[in-house]
């Protein structure tokens, strides 16, 4: 259900990684047990466990897939045999991490976990975070004019990292907030499409009944 | 005096790397004009420049002169060398991003940020905030108990991205955050004393009347 684990998850698919899926119980705080903690002294998920390394935070460890399965099916997420590329792949993936999920998580927690822990929706939190998510995707829109991709006109680990917000965010009505802009809409509905995502998509139930 | 702009001049200092500083006056909003919205379309400071290749984001600017410049002088912040070290600077590096920067940068624009445009500090942020980067601080005391760095005992951009706002909050009574904890003050004093950042304090004039 966690758009942070299934970031990771869409890129493990991309690089065709065998790997298994270990559920944490969320809801009994398992997270905060001397169990996990061990593995990510944040208490939050996901971790990844790759022999005797352990991770932690979704976009180191998605970095470190793409790293080191790259080129494994033709795969090379983060561009790396071209230095001004990889630049152009990691300054986009800053600003989804520095401007794009600093706007679109609260909107995210205001209509997904706020309900599920009882509450509602705080309105004007979402409306004041719908504005600031509108200038950033405003600049993608027009990125998006002049490359088929945030990078480039290559898909890269830029522009996987927002596939899970924006699949949430896509069976609300802030969805106008894509649906309005036709670069990003075509960008999403591309990036969103990709066999690997494909595979991911079955597991975000979060918000249904 | 950007928080920002000193990450990447540590940064390009410890590679030892010639470069040009070219101030954008802030003040009359000069980053918010089409000359440097072609730099950088989010308007905001740094950006940088490297032949026909302009970038921003200071964390992806920092990660493009540490790939770009490492060994040049010995230099390899990012421990290129080994996919397990590397991971682990990504990681601590993504942990300063994501738990260490949400937690201090609403301190350090309070304290120095508010009282610059006219306002006085909002104690109750300040205060819910230094709960929140003790909390982080916790993590890291116990981190820096096993090993001298963040990701091993290694100096890497992880342990750098984190100057210049602790140098900031060290100049105020949150200045205990650090202080209380002993081995995150062993590990400011260790970093903040590497002669790279000692070139970027005189820069770091921000509140100075």
């Amino acid at each position: 259900m966690s758009t942070c684990t299934a970031r990771v998850l869409a890129c493990l698919h991309e690089n065709g990684v065998e790997f298994e899926l270990v559920p944490v119980n969320l809801f009994n705080g398992e997270h905060k047990q001397p169990t996990f903690l061990a593995k990510n002294p944040f208490g939050q998920i996901p971790a990844l466990e790759d022999g005797d390394l352990t991770l932690f935070e979704s976009r180191a460890m998605s970095s470190y897939v793409a790293e080191k399965f790259k080129g494994s099916n033709g795969c090379d997420l983060l561009r790396t045999q071209d230095l001004k590329e990889a630049a152009l792949v990691k300054t986009w993936m800053e600003v989804e991490s520095q401007q794009f999920s600093p706007a679109i998580s609260p909107i995210f927690y205001q209509l997904y976990i706020a309900p599920m822990r009882g509450g509602s929706p705080n309105q004007s939190i979402v409306d004041e975070n719908s504005e600031k998510l509108g200038k950033v995707l405003d600049v993608y829109e027009k990125k998006l004019s002049s490359s088929k991709y945030l990078a480039g006109d290559f898909y890269s680990l830029a522009d996987l990292h927002h596939l899970p917000y924006i699949y949430y965010l896509m069976k609300t009505p802030s969805s106008k907030l894509i649906n309005e802009r036709p670069h990003v809409k075509a960008w999403w509905e591309d990036i969103s499409s990709r066999p690997a995502f494909k595979k991911v998509i079955p597991g975000l139930t979060l918000g249904e009944k």
